[in-house]
This record gives C-alpha cells, structure tokens and sequence, in this order.
C-alpha cells in the first residue's frame, strides 16, 4: 500500500509539478481534506487532471484544538488505510507545499502504524506564489525570512524586529494590529488574498486594505524598509 | 521584450512546474547564471528540454561583496538587454525557487530601466524538496520557520531560541559551530547534501556528519525537540 502526498501550489493549475501531475492522472483513489474553511485542492487539480474515473474521498478536519483531535485523526487514518487495502496505490492532495502546515501530519503517525509507505511530492508554496505575483524575492544576500502566523507574531512583536522579511498567515482577523506593527517598526506590507485562484486580489500598501476585504486566504509579507 | 524568470526547484526535474516546463519548451533563449560554485540549473533542464535549437547565454555572477558589482550586474542586464532585442523572449533559469536568494534579482533594477516586461515562475525550493524527502513537515499548527544562512545565524544566536524550525543555508563551513548550538539547545539535526541531485546524502543525526563530506549545496535543517 503507497499513499503519495501532493502539493498541488497555491491555486494556479499550472504550477503543479510534472511528478505530481503524473502521480494524480494515475492514481485511482484520491484522499482531499477539508474543514473549517473551503477546501481548494480539489478544485484546482480538476483544471488539469479528469476526476470521473477516480474514487474520492473527502477526509473532514474540523478547526479544533488538536488535543482534541487525536482519536478523530486516528479514525480518519483508518478510512485511508482502509480504501487503500482495496486500491493499493492512492494521493491524498493538499493545497501549497505540504511541508508548511499541511493537515496530513496529523494522519502521518496512525498512517505508519498501519504500514503504509508514503511518498510527498512537494509543492509551490502560498508565499512563493505570491513573491513571484508580485516580482519582489523574500531573500537575496544575507537577508532572512521567518514564516508564522499572525497571532503567534503578534504575542511577541520584538522578537521579529531583527528580520528583514516576515510572512504572515491567517492574518484577517489581525489588520489593525499588522498595520501599527508595520507603521512603528518601518516595514512596509504586501497584501495578497487567493494568490493564483479566481478571486485573486493583491495590496502594495497595507494601510490600503480593510478588513472586511479579507478572508481566511489572505497572507501579508511584510518587508524591512 | 519579454523575460520570464523560472525557477526549476532543488534537482529533480520531474520537481518542475508544468508552467516552467512550457515556457522552457517555447523559449529559444535561455541565460543561465554560473558563479563561485558550479551551477546546476541548466543540467536540471536538459533532461525534459532539448537545448539543440536554442540559443544559451552564460551570465556569470562572481562571489564578491555586493557594492563591487553594481558594475558588472549593469553589464549583464545589458547583455540580457541585447540578446532579448533580437528573439523577444527568452528565460532566465535558476535553482530552486526566485524567492529565495536568486541572483536574478540583481539584475532587475537594469532590465526594469531597459523596458523589459518580466514574469516570474516560482519553483520548489531547496528546503521544501529536503522537508518532503524527509517526509517532516518545517511547520505545523502554530510552528514557526526562520530561513537564514548560517554564517548570519551564528552572529546571534540566542535570536533563533524561539523558533521551532530554522533552516540554515550554506552551512558547509559552520559545521561544528551549529553542532554545539544544536546540542546546547535541543534541537535535532537534519543534513542534506545535494538533495534531488545525483550525489544526494542525507543525514538523520546532525553528530554523524564529518565537516570533509559537505560542499556548497548543503543545508541544515534544526527542529525543537
């Protein structure tokens, strides 16, 4: 039994990978998560690869605190492993690179329980998506990058002062405080919300942006003046 | 004129996008930066990409300190200037992703002034390719990333104690300064060496690397324990 992980990048079918597309047209039997917000995945594979001929299966992650979570986690595990048995070979999808906050980890450890070997595929990140939208690198010489999210951040903003470029996600519910922190600090901020999906729309200015304008999609970097 | 920018990920070139590849296929142009250390872009290529037809423009970028080269950056832009009069588009390649530390954007400042339109295609990043290889996510839940070189970590360490998951580049010299940080603080070590390339090496525990084994393309990933 093999589960392969993809990333299928940030929204813009083209920018999965020739492994990942290859492994998506052959594979029968696709896992998508979804939960508390829309799930995209599916959605963007769908541009690129026929889904009629495939078993899908949609494996729920409700946004709780994750101590809460172990035993649904171990369920969903169970029903991968389980359509798996039947089909031997199957991807579970996941939007942008599963190496930053990708749900699958949570499923990884129940999943190697069961034997299962997993190979992931990676993928364009939301961030790199967005760097490349607006033509400005995070990095370059001696500069360095933290990715966090914006709650995290905003706990212990003096902590960040010595970086020249801060990515920060889930960031809607926060636009008042990530504009003071750029204002006092000399950062300027770069807003991007759905990069590379339909409803794409992008801020060069932070203090341009309401709140009302942003979703769950939304991510600012915020670069060192 | 028109210059895309294509980021052809860590080695592997099934890691490469189904956009970049397009592009490469179509452009009869394609510049390729060389430095201090030999460069991997172009052999990445060729193996999906026939080079027979196209016109190949070396671009060379020295390892000096950057206020010694706006010179030398004016020129190549220049020469990239030039040979775009001629077939109108063409593509600059490099490793990984443009995000991260990509000479092209030395470069831009010029071409902006030439009227050179320019299209970025992001690529899988070295790290990203080492995190799925590895099959560890860099983050998940509230984890947070720092991305940084070395020889700029170990100016100040006790910065980086906060965060879960530092990625250090161009760590081949620095080996036994981030052995002692990583001891001293708990976090464990992950190597690789050329990860998705022919002489790829990873290493699982940072103490069973010898400094002789590593070269240029290494990196170092450390996770909190």
């Amino acid at each position: 039994m093999k589960l392969y992980v993809i990333g299928v990048g940030p929204g813009d079918p083209e920018l999965i990978t020739l492994k990942g597309l290859k492994i998506l047209k052959d594979c029968p039997l696709l896992f998508y998560p979804t939960g508390g917000r829309e799930t995209l995945a599916l959605s963007v594979i769908e541009k690129v690869v026929s889904l009629k001929d495939k078993r899908l299966i949609e494996l729920y992650f409700p946004m709780q605190k994750i101590d809460e979570l172990y035993n649904h986690w171990e369920e969903l595990a169970q029903r991968v492993s389980s359509a798996l048995s039947e089909s031997k070979i199957g991807a579970f999808i996941t939007l942008g690179d599963p190496a930053f906050y990708s749900t699958f980890f949570y499923l990884k450890p129940f999943l190697e329980k069961s034997g299962i070997e997993m190979e992931i595929i990676p993928g364009i990140s939301s961030f790199s998506g967005f760097s490349a939208k607006l033509k400005i690198p995070l990095s370059l010489n001696k500069e360095e990058v933290v990715i966090t999210n914006a709650d995290t951040f905003l706990k212990s903003l003096s902590n960040y002062l010595i970086f020249d470029t801060i990515v920060l996600l889930k960031t809607h519910r926060y636009l008042k405080e990530i504009k003071e922190f750029s204002k006092k600090h000399a950062y300027m901020g770069l807003v991007g919300k759905r990069v590379g999906q339909d409803l794409e729309k992008i801020w060069y200015n932070l203090d341009e942006v309401e709140e009302n304008e942003l979703d769950y999609f939304t991510l600012v970097v915020l670069k060192k003046l």
